[in-house]
């Protein structure tokens, strides 16, 4: 604990700026789904914007938001590589909660996609969801003419390498598939890293790769939302067990009733919780090189971790 | 017909340049599908690379290099952009026989995905596909440096759009959801348009994107794809009353059994082959702006035409 002592942040302002920048992205996604484009099926697009204005607490756009305008670029024209972030994660909900996957029928706190508008739109959604990611990412940054061209290549190369077989499809089968269970004990690691960390760490880079970070910065806060991202997966894990659906917004308790290896089984919950602790200072390690305004990404595991508590 | 007697091709010499080419992306996918990497668990890459290496004629980067070779680009260096191509259209494929959509056993003559690896794993090696299409490409392009950005990112956006909720992720919305159909006369058109055509238009256009085409050139081009593909998706229609499976590679009979409106059942099979005619007819019109060294473009309409004789 010395180490986060050592760092100086004010978690109440912290906690401020981050809800700001989460009504912020639900405004800029609600815009967006109000838009009535042409040239698509109405009820492919129902079943997109449900889901993408479910809610959540929009961690990935924010974290984008928060380091790329650390490294001086404007939330206005990060936003569309933030709402990217938060599309990617949408698209892989809906597919994860299908009947051959997870099979669950609650997300975020209401029905999920398939329940609402039947398994074959709901695929349909979510491939939808993974290529509009990138397609108006790359439009909406094009557009802008902030950015250079090799930036918004780099930034959405990195968001795809973390979203595809290298990424959290490769995640999503790893949880999923009892074929390709690894060593028990290592088990949890591999998913929390190719699930979920993967996704965190290219969000929080995208923003930095956008606003012209330099390669060192860039590593650093990868390794930040590595860290940040495994710690994420370790309190999910803790939250299948001890949580309510009121809470989580899912079902509880679906970890178990599916036999997956996850912190807690391996673990157990008090040992998981200690995890969690050692990967949120890792995080806070990461950002110990970077000499910009980074007090709200400093303060961010630790709120991450009071969710626990 | 006199406007195609007044273009001159060899039928001969194109069919053997495309079936050469065709064998140069079975060469090139062989390759990248050998090439183990690391990162990816084993079984979601067996499953990917099975349906990716499973055939088919290839017609998408087939169409990529040669707009992309008229207009100046090295087969090699296009080779990536043509790849995705094909990645993106069998992810659909994938998907698209999956069981809550068209449920077929049959594709490219082999065993469907998920009837070999499992509907979970069919829909993770599809959205898999569907986003390592764009890494790739992305990747591999940058790395040769033949390329500008500015190209890259305008290639990339043009297939990005004709994939997803504007492109083929619509189309299969319109073929599948009963919800979603439009008057009957005009459906075949709409689902023609957006679950075929916008994919051929898209990679025909991106072969003369990456290769620095005039606009004028990209928008003839874009409009030869859109009639190629709109005449590719009637033959189909036909061959799908006509034809048998061991020639279509899939199930044939599926469009009348699940009482779809497509142009056999809404025009007949002899109009329906007019319309065909048509279409290949303004294809070539589009092409006649263009003074470049075209001929097997010119001839692969007919060459096309000729599957349904």
């Amino acid at each position: 604990m010395t180490r986060m002592n050592d760092m100086s942040f004010d978690l109440k302002q912290a906690e401020e700026k981050i809800n700001k920048l989460s009504h912020l992205v639900d405004k800029s996604i609600g815009d967006l789904c109000n838009s009535s484009p042409e040239g698509i099926p109405q009820r492919l697009w129902e079943s997109m914007t449900y889901s993408l204005k479910a809610g959540g607490k929009r961690v990935r756009p924010v974290l984008c938001l928060l380091t790329g305008e650390a490294c001086g670029a404007s939330f206005q024209d990060l936003m569309p590589m933030a709402i990217a972030c938060e599309m990617v994660h949408t698209a892989s909900l809906i597919h994860d909660d299908l009947p051959p996957m997870d099979n669950d029928s609650l997300r975020r706190g209401k029905p999920t996609n398939h329940v609402v508008f039947g398994e074959s739109l709901a695929l349909l959604a979510g491939d939808a969801l993974f290529l509009w990611a990138f397609d108006h990412a790359l439009r909406e940054l094009s557009k802008i003419g902030t950015f250079t061209a090799c930036s918004i290549l780099e930034a959405l190369g990195s968001l795809l390498k973390a979203s595809g077989p290298f990424g959290i499809c490769g995640g999503q089968v790893l949880d999923t598939d009892p074929e390709s269970y690894g060593q028990e004990d290592k088990h949890p690691w591999e998913v929390a890293r190719s699930k979920t960390a993967v996704l965190i760490s290219s969000s929080v880079a995208a923003g930095a790769i956008l606003a012209g970070a330099t390669f060192e910065e860039r590593s650093a806060f990868a390794d930040y939302g590595d860290h940040l991202g495994t710690a994420f997966q370790i309190v999910d894990d803790i939250l299948d067990v001890t949580g309510r659906s009121s809470e989580i917004g899912k079902t509880p308790g679906k970890d178990q009733v599916q036999g997956k290896a996850t912190f807690v089984s391996v673990y157990g919950l008090e040992k998981a919780a200690e995890l969690a602790s050692g990967e949120t200072c890792r995080a806070l390690e990461a950002l110990a090189l970077i000499e910009r305004d980074i007090s709200v990404l400093r303060a961010f595991p630790e709120i991450l971790r009071q969710r626990v508590r």
